[in-house]
């Protein structure tokens, strides 16, 4: 796979704000930006995070070639010095992020961008478009399968994605969020996503019957067959020539391993085909469905008895139909002074939800250590440390008599640090050390957590010290 | 730019029948494979086709890699004859497309591919994937701009898109759709969208005052200055303090551009700075408004009476947040006997919407010569001509008794061949004249096939011969 370079793909004001620094004498001064979001889609309790591994190589590949000089000169708004910096450019930042896979919430920075503000600043349209969009998808792959309750999940979205990338990173985020695998060739051919399939609607027309369709997929693939039984009429006609030639196969001791379902009432189509199969000796073959599902889809299904093993999900997964925006944005937090003193920042809204958290940050999660189950996140100062020996006081950043005194805990750090002055120090894990990671962490969030439907609030809290900084700046800045 | 080879870019089953007619001796029978879609997003009357030159990109860069092979093999469910296929692999596809720019409507071929079986079913994925995501977004811009009245609209998205090809091809097809330009720099190196911007609330945090910030900006862009207003209070703090720059820059002979508004309520507050602005002496000032908005908000804006000249539009446009999937389908119309007779195929569902139209098409639209307005679409089989000297009759392909005698029309052939024996054959026009083009093209839809709400169906009609072809295929396939 040929690495892309991306680095053009930002805003225009990226550059002007850029060039402005830089005229301005500005640009070397330290500055500390946060990415973080205010929502969960679809209403759900929490997200997860993805898209890490894009944003290294993002970073990893950041520089200016000529042809983006020549672009950016005939643009009449930079100066030549600038230019010169650009083609010197050298990636100098301090980066940290949450790793993929872990579930995270509203108002925790999920990455922190520190460094030269010309360069902290500009890699913003980046860090929001590769973490936004496949925490998105991640984190609605992990919906529909909690949905499924352990039947497998594919993803086969890619024909309705958003473009190349949002069908191959989309499908990878599918992974990380609970997917088996996708359709996607691409995605497993370059991200080891697994792919598979087998016929579509075309083939079954392509011959002089169904049965004959059948037969010849199963004399290619005997050991890979899944009949796809809607093309003319599931029970009239397809089920009954998918029983045929399994027959056939098992003649020949192959098993035959499914059918598909692709429209209809596949709640009552797939009952009737399990009753057929099975009367036919075949209750080792699997039905899969799909047919414009999602998470609510999936488990009414399932509420309703249907008899499916796998679900096959398509344009209401790669694109998030329901919610199809993660709303991450990128803030500034502090500034060094000519001293190195950070000086906290907030932006200040109308909007009380709109306030940003200042200053160079930490954060935390707490696990209790009798159930195993995640107690809370903390935000403190950067170099705060929380003391896993001593209570700790969690309480509530707006109606702060809200109090709960935790013992017994084990506290780890959220992020990691993945770039040190410009070089990357962190080494991704595979992807599927990722879902792993996932599955176990989504483990450790209580069910009440995990709802579809008003879940309850999980604590994003902060420390004692941050919050004081906060308010002291809130009460400063009035107007 | 260096073009990307998407080859693998496709969904696993595409393969597996590839080998499959590969092995069966099929590979090389013409089939006929027409893309279409069923419902206009949102609600609408009709969409905007766009996506073509990715789709010309694609189809020249059909190759596989020794890599891709590598892959292939590795999977073991392919022959080393269908991989030798690949390796030698030339497109000899004809495809026959709508160009970009034209409102099309449900149930009308967008691309049609003819060729080999193996290669016309093999392009299914990315066909739909290229034509689904660009078409979408040219539609949903084309709804905002209509919002808009006139009043210029930017793609401001990247950051929310779907993935990097999501913000880049995204910010392509909102220009298409009428929108005047881009923040995606990438979209202007790369495909000439005009793409702009000035400042963040960043920008402004950076200095000590929002006063200091503004005139550094005008100090090196004096020429550009349109002022972020709304860092900390509106009309308290951003109008006045871009009013004392803008007197400042009108000393040396230089006029401000304007001020943008990002948050609060737009209605009011573009109202109240609309007159501190004139009354400072400011009227040629512009006000920019960007919050969330899509065209149901920006028709209430005008309603409502908001001094607002261009508006910039992020999420909700990008990934057409309201309705995010494009359905378009790619289905078996025809195959070829041994003696090149096309024998039409249809698919058939317990779904009536769901019926395809079988056979090789041509697809003509016919205007009104009094008027310029477009009467209908007809689709007819591919050799049938339609003569401008003779009345024609357009009827309801379902209630044939709706009837329309049309004369005094012109007939105009609706797609273009770009491909001719893998050979393309067909120049893109630039993105300018293709936005042109799409405006021209709207301005022949009546007013109430543009309304957003409740449109009037355009007829869609199929030619007596046609409806009759369609009609026997589905007497002959009752199960």
């Amino acid at each position: 796979m040929t690495e892309r370079n991306l680095t053009m793909l930002t805003d225009f004001y990226e550059f002007t704000m850029a060039n402005g620094y830089f005229e301005k004498g500005m640009g070397n001064r330290r500055a500390y930006f946060d990415m973080f979001f205010r929502r969960v889609p679809d209403g759900g309790g929490y997200a997860i995070m993805a898209g890490v591994e894009q944003l290294i190589s993002y970073f990893k590949n950041l520089r200016f070639t000529e042809e983006d000089i020549a672009y950016l000169r005939r643009r009449k708004c930079f100066s030549e010095a600038f230019l010169n910096y650009l083609r010197d450019f050298k990636f100098e930042c301090d980066v940290w992020a949450v790793p993929e896979g872990t579930p995270v919430f509203p108002g925790e920075p999920l990455v922190t961008v520190a460094g030269p503000m010309i360069q902290a600043q500009f890699v913003e349209t980046m860090v929001l478009l590769t973490v936004n969009h496949q925490t998105l998808i991640a984190t609605k792959a992990n919906r529909i399968t909690r949905a499924a309750q352990g039947r497998t999940v594919l993803e086969f979205g890619s024909r309705r994605a958003q473009g190349y990338d949002g069908a191959i990173y989309g499908a990878r985020a599918t992974f990380i969020g609970g997917c088996q695998g996708t359709a996607c060739v691409l995605a497993d051919r370059d991200h080891g996503i697994p792919a598979g399939g087998t016929m579509a609607h075309s083939w079954v027309q392509m011959f002089d019957s169904e049965y004959e369709a059948f037969k010849a997929y199963a004399e290619i693939y005997p050991d890979n067959c899944v009949f796809l039984v809607d093309t003319y009429n599931v029970l009239k006609s397809g089920v009954p020539n998918a029983i045929r030639v399994a027959k056939e196969l098992a003649e020949k001791g192959i098993r035959a391993k499914g059918i598909r379902l692709d429209s209809g009432d596949i709640a009552y189509l797939s009952v009737e085909a399990r009753k057929m199969l099975n009367d036919a000796g075949f209750s080792d073959m699997q039905i899969m469905a799909s047919n414009s599902l999602d998470e609510y889809l999936v488990r009414d299904l399932i509420v309703q008895g249907a008899q499916i093993d796998s679900f096959g999900i398509g344009e209401r997964l790669i694109t998030s139909k329901s919610e199809p925006v993660f709303g991450g944005v990128y803030k500034l937090a502090a500034v060094e002074n000519e001293d190195g003193e950070i000086i906290p920042k907030i932006k200040v809204s109308e909007n009380v939800e709109k306030i940003t958290t200042p200053h160079f940050k930490q954060v935390y999660r707490l696990f209790d250590n009798k159930t195993g189950k995640a107690l809370g996140d903390v935000l403190t100062i950067h170099d705060e440390v929380i003391d896993p020996a001593l209570p700790y006081v969690l309480f509530h950043p707006i109606h702060t008599w809200k109090q709960r005194v935790v013992t017994d805990y084990t506290v780890r750090p959220l992020r990691q640090q993945i770039f040190k002055n410009g070089e990357c120090i962190y080494q991704s894990p595979s992807i599927t050390e990722i879902r792993d990671y996932c599955m176990r962490e989504v483990d450790t969030l209580w069910d009440q957590i995990k709802r579809f439907e008003n879940p309850q609030t999980y604590f994003v809290d902060l420390s004692k010290k941050l919050w004081t900084c906060k308010n002291e700046l809130l009460e400063s800045c009035r107007i």
